[in-house]
């Protein structure tokens, strides 16, 4: 039995998220339903987290064991050839038997995608298209209060309820602009369910005026999952990195 | 009456041609659709030209005439209100009531991305995932034997034979590439159907040693439909601009 370390892109448009569910198709069942067909066993593979529905993936990371003997090209190939198009394999490594995708990821790097500019119908899917101008500036220094170790309770998703922990540390943000798309990148050593999304949604109040610097702090401060309303849509968002000890 | 001239940017991923056809979801059809969700007779449009099924645009025009006195901003705006998120409106002018489309314009350029790079899912449906490299000095000297006036015979659809002229113009070509994707940029006074596609097709074959410099000026001389087996995939192909003599 060998444990394989698989890198992935996948455009999330077409998927109810990562996380194999019943009666939609997801991400995880698509890609082992292409194992099937070249060999006979389930495989079980294991992410680096999941990933909700309509948002994408440029370097996920999972993990899965078999006993097929195959180079980490070949690996690559099959799967790719199995794949639809939307889901493409970047790299297949051997790894050790005790690395696990989702327990050893130290750090993760997410992107969001905003255009401010006219109506882009070429990346409906990919870009959020907000269409309309925000206050880059003062996002960027709302973004600074996020910045290090806090408990985002505020600022996930309400059925993380029984999680024990809700402190997380942001290493990094950053906002920039390039022709009217705006990058907002976060980098940390994890992020909860809509982290991200509120997270980037709040900024965008910010942009628009109607959240103040001090009104964000509040938000933090009070660790309460009912001060929040904000979301921005996940089309926009990208899992970017997943970073693990031996990188 | 007027006559209204009408910019617009499509993702032509969904369907098959701007061409109203029974069956099928047409560009056409949608468009026209739209406008009898708020009025009561039916609307015909004529595009500039037609493009195939998976073909964009990027700024086609279309003219159409309407007794409903609405401003072109509330034009603009109705119309996107009601055509689905892939078909984008970018302007609604007043137009003479001699204005054609069709008849007048008098030049047109194309777009075809091609990526050398490795397989991208975001951008499938957008840019030919050839995913190889091609020899980009080669193909720039071939493009050359295509400059000025010819008769394309050799590059255009098997169903033209009808069309008294294959002549054109071709004002300019570039080929350039920036980060793995190739930009080959068309102008002329006109493009048969699949001109563009068979001739990138044939710039393709030339980048990859398949064909030569003398083998291309051949196939273009001898003005055979029979010659050319080479047509690119639609998916990269964009229709950039459609120039009238007012502009």
């Amino acid at each position: 039995m060998t444990r394989y370390k698989v890198t992935l892109s996948y455009d999330g448009t077409a998927y109810h998220g990562w996380q194999s569910q019943k009666n939609h198709v997801t991400l995880q069942d698509t890609i082992q339903q292409a194992f099937l067909l070249f060999q006979p066993q389930p495989v079980k593979i294991m992410a680096s987290g999941r990933t909700d529905q309509h948002v994408h993936a440029l370097n996920q990371v999972f993990h899965f064991d078999s006993d097929i003997a195959m180079s980490e090209e070949k690996w690559k190939l099959a799967l790719n050839a199995y794949l639809p198009d939307d889901i493409y394999i970047k790299k297949v490594e051997k790894a050790a038997d005790t690395f696990h995708a989702r327990y050893d990821a130290v750090k993760k790097s997410y992107l969001y995608l905003l255009n401010m500019g006219e109506y882009d119908p070429f990346r409906r899917d990919h870009i959020y298209q907000y269409n309309r101008h925000l206050d880059i500036e003062k996002m960027q220094e709302a973004a600074l209060i996020f910045l290090g170790e806090h408990d985002f309770t505020s600022f996930c998703s309400n059925r993380i309820a029984d999680t024990p922990n809700q402190c997380r540390t942001i290493y990094n943000i950053s906002i920039t602009v390039d022709q009217d798309i705006v990058r907002f990148f976060f980098e940390g050593n994890g992020f909860m369910r809509y982290m991200v999304r509120m997270l980037v949604g709040t900024l965008i109040e910010v942009g628009k005026n109607k959240l103040t610097l001090e009104q964000v702090q509040g938000m933090l401060a009070a660790a309460d999952k009912t001060v929040c309303h904000f979301k921005a849509k996940p089309e926009g968002l990208y899992l970017v990195s997943v970073s693990y000890y031996e990188n």
